[in-house]
């Protein structure tokens, strides 16, 4: 099995291999890391200014209306945005905010009147602009949110407003220094009543940067990383913009402050416009990638060129990589970070078809679009942040010193598990879909289908207690079907039973916090459990597309390794509820070991198919590979580390 | 239960409560927050000018020997550096550097010679050093550095040399900007023979701060954090120092080149020399706590008055607290916090005794407390890792500002887990010593006792495969000795079945490096297992010695949650070795639930009790706090999220 590297970066680079091959020509050639001692304004200058450079390159055109210039290529930009993460964070969050963001508000939340007239600047980049969304009091619970806009008739206007100190925009980007409009979340208000949560775009700077009147813009200064992006506070004092400014392609307000909308539920409305803006988790998900293949490949290739400790046979220093302990911390890891490239790539392609240009709409398929977004958004964020700081530890000081671009790394994506939702909000909203889903495939059973179900939830019961349930089902862990079924069954398992304690909330008197709050963990695993089995699946399924045969059967170890590592990390479910035998528990930790073994040789390999271009990785770190036998020659030895032999039995 | 949390700082404070009560009354009134946009060089300059502040206070005096104008108090000394941990960490690790590394090799490996000349102008800060023992290619392995130090019987003198690059000495606190000297660890050589790694006293820069003749200094320049700290490279090109630079305490070197030790064993003159240098890692365990009390103080506080969503029944908004995923994200973390403060308290006190200046050395109690130390700076740092980066996330957005205080937090105790001891190659020695301790006793069974042991490794396997065991020793997971019995067997069990394996290593033809790395992983997991009983026995101790009842039964509640957090965290090998029945391994998980429950009203207090000043926490994300009710008016009540129970069966 011996793979060319560049064979396995076709398959990963899979539909948008143009832009990704585009982006590589373009920026292939230099480092993209700034300097690690620049002052905040400094690095934020260059971010502004490598900014004008991506609009430049006309490459941000591309997820925008052709009709308005732009390139219609939804699924092409957030391929390019997330390549960004093998550079500069900044940037990738600086151009996130201006076009995925604040541009892509405007895009899918406004109508002609606001494309005609902002599409182009903001495109160019000529209009900078921010999206005004979390508040100080509420980040998650964005619908609760208290900045108002309030009609008033007589003026044709809005007038924008901060009630209290809660209510300030926070940590929005481009506020604190470049932005000239934002993109404004408020409650809407209109004769008197509330229309909850709508956008309006507002002027907050003149020409010259100054803030407007009424406007108060505030900075949150330094921050553990990002800084090259001027997150900033807004707060408003009776603004008025006119009746134009609402973005209002879902809800409008006529002269007379009639309130208009084609969606007819409020909360639905709500979640239509949120909806729209799924695009930023899936680009963050895409951004934590990157990153995350940019760790890997660091401390992988350290890794296999470092050497510590010598082999009490040939007295020869053992490169760190082929240590297990060492295996077991970077190569699950990297199975991890494949499996979630195939689901995020899914989930780009899905989100093109359905959010392009000229896309019909389909509500079922939206819905479910948001519910993976907002699960592998989660995933991948959480495992970038483990994974790099697993990176960080593996290459020991070296991997301290900012010249080896991992505490950059670290700090920069280190928000991404807060930000654009945070993760724990997200799994609840992943859990309540599920659900949801449940609740109407039970509700949808006859009497009779009502009775079985009954009857298997028994039966179920009985097999856990005995252990049946292990027992009927043989198999070998190392079998995918087996590993599929185990991961369905974890699923389902854990919803159903979610799903019947959740019930107890629907009861005379009951304390649905109460009931929900004693199930929150439970609701979190299951929602945690769908999301694994999901990019099982889409592993799977890329697996089985790749026509070399010698690239499927290394992505078939990788893919085994994701799922054994999934298996072993909540083996204490499995043996819990009798789905895998006590044997057969042991056998999924020797599994993985025994991969990590045969994966090892082709660990260089399996980073060298990430192609990120190698300026971007250039560091001290890396030195080692042009002088691998620097550190093998060793003048003593004999070996007391790491285990004295003799002295055991 | 109200427990007073002065009541539960004096339990914490201890043994030396009167140094926490001068480091408080001497610092309590002020920030010791760094601005966070200071640039290297003023950040540097300001620490040096933090230590010198320190010298005057003549705290750090109390390390050293009372015939020198020290204070003899290794126990004080050790504890007030740990509450630097509160403050700023950068001046926290140079001190370290300068009294603790530097200062602590001239007293602890020197000899009259040097204390003479060097120790007093060390206590004062007017000499300040470096400990240049890492080498770019020689971290964990030290004993295979390579510098060399030849003696030179004609010139009566050492030359020190690098002799190649991976040679450099690396990431050595003080060598960028401020060392005047430094204990340079190298291979002596003395008449053609080379007797090991020993320690030489080696001046690298003139008075006026210019590198001496042939010394190479370079700069490790920006780092993850810790950017107070002046982290450099040292190269010698045939440097000149006398005979006398040798610290000789436990080796010397005639006139005429004659090398002579008390210690015959170099391996073990190597292990003496490097044990009186426990000292770091335990003061860098104790740095490791603070900082993790400090991010859990800030965390909980926050969480204890920032509100999101709504209870449905009320229309209030809930205290992020109150959610039991919040509660399970911080209080297991705050109950271990706890566990591993009274075990750090013990190392410390032990070692007072046992290095105290007059102790009578005690091989055994000092092996004892270097693999205790080891295995406890392991644990302290990868818990102060982990529940800083969990901190940061629990405070969302705020939790990434600088002047909220966590990012610097995060990236100034980042490279804890692997400096002073990269903690995998710790918990290595840790399983080593295990190990060595395990053959001695399964050796001095006689032949009867083989037999027996036999036997019981046989009864073993048959309990484990018919989950007889579980049966046998029924109990409540809730039980004190029902927990400590499950901990003890779970050590017992990895040990004995890891010396199965290395035994293999013996049998003739053995691919010794095969079977140790094949066990690796094993060894880990027996090394944490181990250390993790030393921490519940350590606790319950302390929770024994209590005399106020109403503290004592708090302080068993959080025993209780640490050790079910234990258990809970590795359920699966209870249940996969038939320690625990199915039924009550689910037993742990409520538990966990219910304990997360009954402490959240003691949260503040259990935060409280560790006594950090509040000028030392003071920022914005606590200012919540001054204006409970800010956010707690909702203008809309009704309830969309995180889930729908309508839909729901």
């Amino acid at each position: 099995m011996n793979v060319d590297p560049r064979d396995l970066q076709r398959v990963l680079d899979g539909r948008w291999a143009a832009v990704r091959e585009e982006v590589r020509t373009q920026f292939g050639d230099r480092s993209l890391h700034p300097d690690p001692d620049l002052s905040t304004e400094e690095y934020r200058a260059l971010t502004t200014a490598n900014l004008g450079l991506l609009a430049e390159s006309r490459r941000p055109h591309l997820g925008f209306d052709p009709a308005y210039g732009g390139g219609g290529d939804v699924g092409g930009v957030v391929t390019a945005f997330a390549m960004l993460g093998y550079g500069d964070l900044s940037l990738l969050v600086k151009a996130g905010v201006q076009w995925g963001l604040f541009g892509g508000a405007v895009q899918a939340l406004g109508t002609s009147r606001h494309h005609d007239e902002y599409l182009k600047p903001i495109m160019d980049g000529e209009l900078l602009g921010c999206f005004a969304m979390t508040e100080t009091g509420h980040g998650s619970d964005v619908q609760h949110l208290r900045t108002t806009a309030t009609y008033d008739q007589a003026a044709r206007e809005f007038e924008i407003s901060t009630p209290d100190a809660g209510a300030r925009k926070d940590y929005i980007g481009n506020a604190a220094r470049d932005g000239r409009m934002a993109v404004v979340f408020a409650q809407l208000i209109t004769q008197g009543t509330s229309h909850g949560v709508h956008a309006l775009l507002v002027p907050i700077r003149d020409s010259e940067g100054r803030p407007l009147p009424g406007v108060t813009i505030g900075d949150c200064g330094r921050k553990a990383g990002l800084n090259g992006v001027d997150n900033g506070r807004l707060s408003f004092d009776r603004v008025r913009v006119p009746r134009g400014a609402l973005l209002n392609r879902f809800a409008d307000i006529a002269e007379d402050g009639t309130y208009e909308s084609p969606i007819a539920s409020e909360s639905r409305r709500f979640f239509t416009m949120l909806g729209t803006l799924v695009r930023g988790r899936i680009s963050v998900a895409g951004g934590a990638g990157s990153s995350t293949q940019k760790a890997l490949a660091l401390a992988i290739r350290y890794g296999a060129t470092r050497r510590q400790f010598s082999d009490p046979a040939t007295g020869e220093e053992v490169v760190v990589l082929d240590y297990l302990a060492h295996q077991r911390k970077l190569l699950p890891a990297l199975a991890t970070t494949y499996a979630l490239h195939f689901a995020q790539a899914d989930l780009v392609a899905d989100m093109h078809e359905l959010q392009g240009f000229g896309a019909a709409g389909d509500e079922r398929r939206q819905r479910d679009l948001e519910t993976r977004a907002a699960g592998i958004k989660a995933a991948a964020t959480w495992h970038a942040t483990a994974t790099i700081q697993t990176c960080r530890e593996a290459c020991g000081g070296a991997g301290y010193l900012a010249e080896n671009l991992l505490p950059q790394l670290k700090a920069d994506t280190d928000v991404f598990t807060t930000f654009e939702g945070d993760n724990t909000v997200l799994l609840q909203l992943v859990a309540k879909t599920l659900l949801s889903d449940y609740g109407r495939r039970v509700g949808k059973l006859d009497l009779l289908g009502k009775a079985r179900f009954g009857a298997r939830l028994a039966a179920d019961a009985v097999a856990e207690r005995t252990g049946l349930r292990a027992v009927l089902r043989r198999g070998d862990v190392r079998d995918r079907a087996y590993q599929r079924w185990l991961l369905v069954e974890r699923e389902e398992h854990l919803l159903a039973n979610a799903a019947q304690r959740m019930r107890k909330a629907l009861a005379p008197g009951a304390d649905q916090f109460a009931v929900f709050n004693d199930a929150q963990d439970h609701l979190l695993v299951a929602a945690r459990a769908h999301v694994d089995r999901v990019v099982f699946d889409a592993f799977a399924a890329a697996v089985a597309r790749v026509p070399d045969p010698g690239v499927r059967a290394l992505l078939a170890q990788v893919h085994a390794l994701y799922a054994l590592s999934v298996l072993e990390g909540d083996r204490a479910f499995f043996v819990e509820h009798a789905y895998l035998t006590l044997g057969r528990a042991k056998a999924v930790t020797q599994a993985v070991n025994a991969l990590c073994g045969r994966l090892r040789p082709h660990a260089r390999t399996l980073v060298d198919g990430f192609g990120i271009p190698e300026p971007w990785l250039a560091c001290p770190l890396l030195d080692g590979e042009h002088d691998p036998t620097a550190a093998a020659t060793d003048p003593a030895p004999s070996r007391e580390e790491p285990t004295d032999l003799a002295s055991v039995g």
